[in-house]
């Protein structure tokens, strides 16, 4: 068999375990061959690719980022890709695609395979907002990174009597604000899910004071906004899912609260360094298995399919499933958050 | 409602993050009071036990071990907590008790609910082998800690053209060698659960250096046995499971195939440093739900039972199916694990 | 002997390191009582102190800020102290005052010391930039902080072909920005010690995709700016010391390399996270034996004097040659780092 | 000019910083040719080399081991190396050879030097034992890991009430074990360079649990002995400096605290795991002035020379001096660590 494997979409932690994983099971456990096209999509449109044996994935299994680099494709040339599919594998003579990748990916994937070209997809988001997968391999790392950061930030901010305002990714889902909030011990923690009160947030951080501590910490999600009128705030712009959005909620939040409550009030944003380095070994031992998994799927050809971890077991799901709806925090998982003090 | 709660058995990271989550969600959500038992069963018996406010458990959650102690205890006590089981939580006004610990943890914990005490279990186990729950806490920091050192034993085999063997815990499950290897990128990992055959594993390391390869290092189960015959060894004792149990397999292994490859092997074996220190993000998070939910299931006065990742959700499950068999590491498991080289 | 310890300026990881080991070395070595001053010299001033025994200390060694507290003091109040310098010391029965800080600080120790206080100062900076000592504790933990970030947004920067500036500590000393630009292996690194040229830095960068590179990494310390007419800027504030001051020069910075290149730049900015948290065992070693020589010093009754690291060994150096100057980057360690590509 | 590079000895975290450094300041610098022997001296003897561009360095500043490979060279082989040194030299076209080990190879380099052959020595030893250096890199790395696993074993042992001594590296010098002792709060730690008396170290231990404290940790390095007569032992073997050895100080000093303390004694013996792995931020950094100032030396033709640490600044020191004798703690050291319980 000769399948080709690429990535796309913004990278994450475990991308090249996956790589790694389908070359190793792939070529020792089958002997198929394996080719890797570069930047996403375009490097299949392009023929822009390489053979990937298992030197050429020696050593990249704790390697963030992806050895295959990724990149956007307008949504023009992703329809004549779909018009050539079958050309496509002719001409490179694949038997099966496999793309790594988060929902745009992921809707590409079910595009080309409705057009006909054998695809097994690999789910990707540091967000964890697919719902078709209780998990996808990046979201772990992202939250020790946070997480890390909470702990140490929790030290300096009591030393100086500080509230400490991070804001950690997630645009629409709050998964890691959620997570690394819980993990770090956060007092507040705010999400895309659910308008913030800001005079409720208010309140328990004085409430803390008030009781002695010495300081507070706020996890707020890049996507989190405010109730309407509860932070005074020029309206921001909304976006593709109707949802307000702002630019550095993170700033306005810590500026806000110490004007409020009186107490310094730092923001630190941690940004890019969530989505590199090393993965965490949950992330690495999920990826090995989703690109296990994909290439015996397609070897039983079982396409138009996409990994899934469904409790500890991957199972493969319609691609269709996986891209219907955005996995977002539900509200019984916000209230197991809520009595932290 | 007065709330007890105790940690048994070996420690494991997160038995904080219980407690404060315990505390938390009790005295914050429900205006409950909290007492924590001293040295698990054995400060039930003899009442050496603290109130646990939101002061006590401050600055627990990222902390290693137990803030209230875990010892063993007898047989014979047990049977005589069971006989007194009602008396005992009358007289320390118990309307529940959350014992916090492992397989034999959970099996008292039963035993003390049959007997009438109002009990909910919250399981813990490094090695991730109580059924009824798709993870334990603690595990995940385990994993974490062999994943690193097979990353750092990785460099120094390679510039020594080593074989490194590296012996994990788990005596009767191997998941943290499973996990860990496969994190790691272990060329061979051997599991308690299927004898290991000595001549292919040498054949696969010298497979490895034949391809130009300088090193191999192979993760190996405490509880890991050679098939009968394939190495020689003498006869071990048979423990209580009716497995043959030795001492030392990582050393026995690595003096094993530096006799057979030719090659320097160097043993490593992890042993406590897997089980202290700071808990993963996962396994605060786990343990912190664990905590929450094992509230929630006294103040519904669903007792007799334990809580349980399921995904992503936390149920309660009767102590009886918790217990009832080890989990071990599945035959599909292991061969995801088998095409890495 | 009474000993009095306090903490004052910006929080430093290997506070609660010097502390201990005040504690350990004064009480458990001479059988001295310890108390420690709470929020820097204003506990002094408002007589708010505690006792400070082996079980005060207890585990705080690997634990970031400090138990002490920190604050600002203005000037009149310290003035104040002096005119009160040796009644305040009569009426606390106070033999030794040990104060831990930064060049503000040690500047106060030093007047309360001629002012007739029994004074030995034990310096803290996580700029690394007093002059009298070859390192401060503090500065190794943040430099190991950045230096992580660097690591992890080096994969992302590759995958997507970006530009990643780093903006790091540092405001009037660029050594974190210096050593963690080294070991992160940034491919420039900008100081407040030298203006830098954004052409040359431009230059360089385009050298480096020109070479097939894909991305590029920059260190800039909070800091740095560009030389006169180098980058168009709006002016900036002229602060204490004569240096033309910003904020934000990483946001600044990545804007305008990608303006100018045509490349993805993202800016990150690490903030409060590289002053919190663990220290690293080189600054615990440090912190242990400042504290250890600190006591030494007050038995010896070398007053006026403040510990400091000499290559392996702690020496005792007068508090006025310790704030003299600040200890800038000198030219020759630039050079060093200046052939990173 | 044509360097040639190679790495000797056990390897440890920083060598390919050196690597990588040597060949970013020869290439970029000065536009001079670098080739890199492998398997140490051998590679050289055997012209078995490779020319190492800005690519072949891409990449290996955070990775542990050294790509150049190492191995020990028998004697024999040297004094041949030594007799031919200069015709080596012509034959290769090298105008400067850059031996980067530990004592032996330095020695070996000194041999070379003296034979005509134009050397500069780069110092590296994980246990830091060289005199003419006040640090090697590497060892900070390993003190590093060595802290961490005592942070970790804290928890453990307090949880169960036990004793636990880590056995660290150090045959001849206690460098790794003092500062990670002293990082990790170690309550007794055994040096080579001193025989520790048995009862005074069970007496601090007992005196430790008489307080109510709840375990105790010991670091020891593998070459540290009891006093004549202070525990019973069979006699060990006498090594070439005239130490007595034993195998397994670790094992051996547990069970003898368990015996005579009645308490749980388990000892953790770390291993390889100290000198593999990523480099901390200053081994980077030492390693990478260590290169960069090797490279000059040589354009100087300083050669016999060895870099050094000194103080903040790194000098060129003959190797007659640097392989005179070894550097091991001296007794204010060790005061310095003693009053922590």
């Amino acid at each position: 068999m000769r399948i080709g494997v690429l990535t796309a979409g913004g990278d994450c932690p475990g991308l090249n375990a996956v790589i790694r994983s389908v070359v190793h099971r792939a070529v020792v456990g089958h002997g198929d061959e394996v080719i890797g096209f570069e930047d996403g999509f375009k490097g299949l449109l392009e023929r822009r690719y390489r053979k990937l044996d298992l030197d050429a994935v020696s050593g990249i299994l704790s390697r963030g980022g992806t050895i295959l680099g990724s990149a956007r494709l307008e949504r023009g040339r992703l329809d004549e890709a779909c018009d050539h599919a079958e050309e496509l594998c002719g001409e490179l003579g694949l038997d099966a695609l496999l793309p790594i990748g988060g929902e745009g990916t992921l809707t590409a994937a079910r595009m080309l395979s409705d057009a006909g070209m054998p695809v097994v997809g690999v789910p990707k988001t540091i967000d964890n907002d697919i719902s078709a997968t209780d998990r996808t391999f990046g979201f772990d790392t992202a939250v020790g990174v946070a997480t890390e950061a909470l702990d140490r930030l929790k030290t300096t901010a009591e030393s100086h009597q500080r509230i400490m305002v991070v804001e950690v990714m997630g645009r629409h889902a709050g998964w890691i604000a959620l997570e690394s909030g819980m993990a770090g011990g956060a007092h507040g923690i705010c999400l895309p899910e659910r308008p913030f009160q800001l005079d409720k947030l208010c309140e328990m951080i004085e409430e803390r004071f008030s009781r002695g501590k010495k300081f507070a910490v706020v996890c707020v999600a890049e996507g989190a906004h405010p109730a309407e009128g509860s932070m005074p705030y020029e309206k921001g712009r909304i976006d593709q899912y109707g949802h307000e959005r702002f630019t550095g909620i993170g700033n306005r939040l810590a500026a806000e609260l110490e004007r409020r409550i009186g107490k310094e009030a730092r923001p630190v944003i941690l940004g890019h360094v969530q989505r590199g380095g090393t993965p965490t070994a949950f992330d690495r031992v999920l990826a090995t298995r989703f690109g296990w998994h994909a290439v015996e799927a397609a070897h039983r050809r079982e396409f138009g399919m996409m990994t899934a971890l469904r409790g500890n077991d991957i199972r493969l799901v319609p691609l269709a499933e996986a891209v219907s709806e955005l996995k977002t925090v539900p509200e019984h998982r916000m209230r197991e958050a809520e009595s932290v003090y």
